[in-house]
């Protein structure tokens, strides 16, 4: 067992905490005395102990002159609990490995610093890649202060998210639709235009067997054309916010606020300055369900991180059949928007293909 | 070991020939005795033996009383060589076991008949599904007397193929590029529009590392505006046939033609009445890289046997960029073209996704 072995150790315990720590990171941690394991723990819950914490307690007096491995940057601020940094001094760890640093460039480095101080040894950077991709949302936040985009599109085989009469009922089978509301459960907030509400009145909730948590539902509606009679604004089933303009009617804005609809209002009415209204909002992750005009100015602005498409096998043809993604267009191929595929399976008939956009 | 067991021994055998029998199928056996194989065979390629005869030659003078498995319907006429089924009843087997009858309408059945007028016990049945799985295209072309039609299709995860100006170069990445070459490298001939030749001026030619196959190049051209300076008019690097109509012109006919090119003129121009033609020429796959409008053609007569379909990791937005296939579509979801999604693999940084067009 070297290094790496222990910080993969860590890193499965904190993999098995996922879902449940929110709105903080998964971390995990082993304390390692000579070459025996003397302590592994986890975050848990927000609020409770970190990940070193436990360790620790399962080490208990054994941890003076162990090395501890923390998949991140152990924390020197007072929190909801005292810094971690202060716990791993006092308990007098000769070591500490860390995987990688705390992303926020606010208080990134000062654990690290506060331990070498003390005169432990500390090294960064073991099994870094790991530890990010663990946290990849957590840390997207943290960096951005913007929700990690998904964009969700389901078209048939040819590209079509309907045939040229507009029936896009149904394009993916039950399973797949089913995946989407796993999907929406696990996202802090929904966003669509207007177009779809007016369209097809959707109640935007997660609907599962076992029922499940209701993101909140974000409408783009420019001019305030959301019908009070519409399901988000008035089935009382999740909180709906609506994105629009300072020109918007003020008589409309009073009638959906009496219903209980948050109106916001922006100057610079864009996509950027909702995903930072957003941030603000503490909303973390974002699945966008648009049609092809919202998905059209998500791709523009690249304010994508992850697209997850289901492929339907059919085929339905037609040169003027929708597709995904509309508006202007990228002209060039070069200009594209580059993705990684990192995980495709079957879901029911179809296909779900997951990509991360590509960075830079 | 009970028959299933030997009949899976007998289509693994069959399998291992994959690509050397055409135009013949590939076929299996196994011959067992007192519970021992005593013999095990496959068709190696057109011309010699078939499958029964090399398992009955590695069993020899043992034959005698023993059961024979074989995937598909012994032959009972004379071909390039003598029936099988007169070879199997001479060595005086007991028992017949079939996975299959032979597809062909004309002499299937005829193959068991004789086994059992010779008072051999046959059985027909085991492990069907995969007998015929195995010659797919074989049994199609036979049962059809038309080609196995694959169409392929590249797109980015929005669907596209092209940028909205038209761009298309490359939507794909090269091992993926390179993947097309294979699959024009196993198939008899390859179709595309007159349009692709005009935009485009392809060689249509298998491009591998180690060389490969050309593909008969199909090019459909209703008005014979094939440029006789194009690369497959000219460059004789594989056959190129011409589908046109009865009044496309006589001289452009006759310069092609001194090129070496073969102009079919079919006085019903449509997509069943070429393949129709094509079977009549023993095509028995064909490779369809058409354009949108040649694919809308395909989708909408119900053409297509299998669709090959690279999706790229890119997004390229644009409500009037291009797909697969265009033309008129269907209009209604329930009249969709209907697939069963066979493979999924990636390749390079694409997904090559194989569907089968569901029968009936």
């Amino acid at each position: 067992m070297n290094d790496k072995d222990y910080m993969k150790l860590a890193l499965t315990l904190a993999e098995q905490t996922r879902g449940q720590t929110s709105p903080n990171p998964m971390v995990g941690s082993v304390v390692v005395k000579d070459g025996a394991i003397i302590g592994m723990g986890a975050h848990l819950k927000a609020g409770e102990g970190h990940a070193e914490v436990n360790a620790l307690k399962m080490a208990g007096e054994k941890a003076k002159g162990a090395t501890i491995y923390v998949t991140l940057e152990p924390c020197s601020h007072y929190g909801q609990t005292p810094p971690c940094a202060d716990l791993i001094i006092e308990k007098q760890l000769k070591r500490v490995v860390v995987a990688t640093v705390d992303p926020n460039p606010e208080v990134s480095g000062r654990g690290i610093k506060r331990l070498r101080d003390a005169g432990l040894t500390v090294d960064v950077g073991v099994c870094e890649a790991e530890a990010i991709e663990l946290n990849r949302i957590f840390f997207h936040f943290i960096q951005t202060k913007r929700p990690f985009v998904t964009m969700k599109t389901a078209s048939t085989l040819d590209g079509k998210t309907a045939t040229v009469t507009g029936e896009s009922k149904w394009i993916t089978g039950e399973e797949a639709r089913l995946d989407v509301h796993r999907d929406r459960h696990i996202h802090d907030a929904i966003l669509v235009g207007i177009g779809t509400v007016l369209s097809d009145n959707p109640a935007l909730t997660t609907r599962l067997p076992n029922g499940g948590r209701n993101p909140i539902r974000i409408i783009l509606d420019r001019h305030l054309r959301l019908p009070e009679s519409s399901q988000v604004a008035c089935d009382q089933a999740a909180k709906t916010w609506v994105f629009t303009t300072e020109h918007a009617s003020s008589e409309k804005e009073e009638a959906l606020r009496m219903l209980g609809v948050d109106v916001i209002r922006l100057r610079d009415y864009s996509i950027p300055s909702i995903l930072m209204e957003l941030g603000k909002r503490r909303v973390m992750t974002l699945y966008v369900e648009g049609g092809q005009e919202v998905n059209g100015s998500f791709i523009k602005e690249r304010a994508v991180n992850q697209v997850i498409t289901y492929v339907a096998p059919k085929m339905v043809g037609g040169k003027n059949a929708p597709t995904s993604v509309g508006g202007e267009g990228i002209s060039s191929i070069n200009q594209a928007l580059e993705l990684e595929v990192i995980d495709v399976v079957q879901v029911g008939h179809d296909i779900k293909i997951t990509s991360l956009v590509k960075e830079g």
